[in-house]
């Protein structure tokens, strides 16, 4: 894709100092700058990098007057960064505007497309789901019987759908992850082997959700799994049976949840967090990186760090203590020397 | 799939009080039933919801009486809990009653495929390969060259299985799953680079073993990685080169062993522990969560928790002193201070 | 494939000791033999494996004599370490030579694929994509549109390579590994919902790189995410946006490093290590497994370990007095106690 500074001065209603046929097919950071690429100047700590990058087209404040000569053809508009967010998200929408029908595709008698969709080659989708439109389906998408997915949502290369999963409206659900796999639930027997559970719930995913690269979301062992709207999950995050993740909660990646686990709203989760099963953790509670969770929070907001975790003030001066410990021993040891001396005395 | 009350009263020798053509559709919790649910009554503790449930039909203990009105029909059988496992499996078994050759594969000329098989679109099987009956290879799995894969065992979408690797009867591998990735092996040289070290051996999963999604298995670099029978691996595990996992074992998610560690039968091992290379944990050990386990445990039955594990009992008090660090160290300056001023008397 | 001891001797410039015709098919550890293996006795320690083995033939050092009967054929070369690991990398290289194309492919008319390369069943490459020479693609491999592959690189089944990525030559890419998916970057709205920052880089992975399975990488939101050449990363490892790791680098399995982290050259990182975002890391610094990293290190060749992690010897003995906590808790109390009686006299 290459564009004209004038297209895009036109496209941000602003105006070109410079050489308006100048093109540019890519977009870069200004430090970074490239000739070919665009960029933008928002944050006056970077003007300094103005007047060296290589970009080709550089996105201003309306306001701003260079102090040197600048090598790079200018746009002059009122909000700089707004400006880029704005090309930012039209470039990604014409990157992500495939659509059609691509072969070979396995897609059931019985399975409804809706309009719009865009069914990337590999893609398989078995009998009675329901696919929404606008719906992008890219190569190597597993679907099973039964499945709902909502409209203008995306999944990407190799993702998996086990049978009777829904998913909601505007999802991203990025390649490799696995959305419905059984539960890890095995009855002890007499004879110390294990009977599998059957696993015979499903996982619902809600409006707006974003699931990143890899990320394994169990089916319920009965009832469901459910991500609720607006969640966010980073990569190669555990997600087990019976699980319910509130409403607008950030969870960073390789964090694992267990079985039964109910996490609330607006929570923000910090990568490699383990939480045990069969907790409840209040609305807006935050969980440093690496902490373990083997009890419920019940306090709304808490902060918590360590494994297993409390307060997160209280963890850091233990910690600071831990790291002290050897200098506290030997402050122990010449107690008990003197001790010893006044004992005798 | 759609029963009557009266179909399946007659599959549990049971008997119907209510309407015997109500039809029900799926399973559900007492708590959560729908119209068109199926539940059951089987901890008194629950009898409370039977008088407030939606579900069609809820199957009792032959002895229930009624408190109040109970609008749901019943099932009257021996043993409800029973009864429904039983219902549960006969689902299961159902929904996974997929049979026959879906396209487009590519099977190798030379491989053996077994009867009674399930081989989804997009399937790849290489040269020399042997399936053995009743085995399900859902859409998108691979299979390399000179695989043995035995009876009645199911490997969900998007498995991959690297030549020469084995897999036992009545295994169930789920999605994403990759058996047989070259060890992490890497031999230091002059220059500081590495030199790869060949990995040629395979990985061996014997019967009754269940893997979860995204887990990896790396094949020995000689000889082999070996998964006992029946063993159970959660999701997102990593098994390095030349690992042995006991018979019957079970880990938790997220847990990680390096190369050439030898796990003992009947283990508990916890979400996200690290295990080092090289290392013989003995039988029946228990594992805590997140511990990092880095000497071999020779103790049949020993339990540990911590970076770096100990017996847990001992990790639990040194943590209760971890937490009151802040104190301990108030307590030693207040001894320190009491001591200098009976120095000074 | 089956060889005689005498084209093995022939290959390794050897002499065979016994049946030249005996026939090998496979490798295996002098302790694991088996009839029709082959393998090596180079450790003295391991001499006496020679005289019980079951191996066909076993390479041994010119110089070697028996002290009583073997019964394995032998072929005496000058360096039998080194002639074995010649022989596994023959061994390799031959059931690493796939070539041609294998359908049903799909692959875009405005793709550029080099010479000499495998394209396996099930492949998918995108529009505008260039593939290097000797380059294979194993079943079931996405490459979206504009990427590139140098030469002599291998992408294992289910590889995912999202659009606009770049991989140099000689890499290894292990089954399932996703590049380039989407960062995990979200602007917190007043309404308490997060906005989806487009994530419009790419990443680059330069030459000689190994990615072991399931490993996430994901683009940079702009610019590229970067993994320099000779660097090699184990399963599941979690890479985030704008991430950089310095040449010749290794991380082990379940390793994950937050947003615009730069990792130095040839460090050394432990399983289940995190790193957390924006830091930089010097050159050769080893991290132990587990560590969480939290500040910059910026001292070269560093050793460190804990969460947060610190200096390693300091955090041994931090450790050994955690461990000792109870009996330190103890001392004090006796300290406590004998000082009273000294106040009290």
């Amino acid at each position: 894709m290459e564009f004209t500074a004038q297209q895009i001065a036109d496209l941000l209603h602003g105006s070109v100092e410079g050489d308006p046929q100048v093109k540019v097919n890519r977009l870069s950071k200004i430090e970074e700058g490239e000739p070919g690429s665009l960029t933008f100047l928002a944050n006056p700590k970077y003007e300094e990098f103005i007047y060296s990058t290589n970009a080709s087209l550089v996105i201003v404040d309306e306001q701003f007057v260079p102090e040197r000569e600048v090598k790079a053809n200018l746009i002059k508009v009122k909000d700089p960064y707004k400006s880029f967010a704005v090309l930012l998200d039209t470039y990604n929408k014409i990157s992500m505007s495939k659509e059609g029908l691509e072969n070979p595709h396995t897609i059931a008698d019985s399975a409804q497309i809706g309009e719009n969709t865009y069914i990337g080659a590999f893609v398989y989708i078995g009998e009675n789901s329901v696919i929404g439109n606008r719906v992008k389906l890219f190569p190597g998408v597993y679907i099973g019987d039964n499945v709902t997915i909502g409209d203008d949502t995306f999944l990407f290369p190799g993702v998996k759908v086990y049978s009777d999963c829904v998913i909601g409206n505007d999802c991203r659900i990025h390649a490799g992850v696995v959305i419905g796999g059984d539960g890890f639930g095995f009855a002890p027997q007499d004879d110390s082997n294990y009977l599998k559970v059957a696993q015979i719930g499903n996982v619902i995913i809600e409006d707006h959700v974003e699931i990143g690269s890899n990320t394994a979301i169990d089916r319920a062992t009965l009832g469901s799994t459910i991500i609720r709207k607006g969640v966010k999950l980073d990569n190669l995050i555990q997600v087990a049976h019976n699980v319910e993740i509130g409403e607008h909660t950030v969870i960073a990646a390789q964090t694992g949840i267990a079985g039964s686990t109910k996490i609330g709203r607006f929570c923000m989760i910090g990568g490699q967090v383990g939480i045990v099963g069969h907790l409840v953790i209040a609305d807006k509670v935050k969980i440093a990186a690496q902490s373990g969770i083997g009890t419920s929070i019940t306090k709304e907001g808490e902060i918590v760090q360590g494994s297993p975790a409390f307060f997160i003030g209280d963890y850091k001066k233990s910690y600071i203590g831990f790291r002290k410990l050897p200098e506290l021993n030997a402050r122990i040891e010449e107690l008990e020397r003197i001790i010893k001396e006044l004992q005798n005395k």
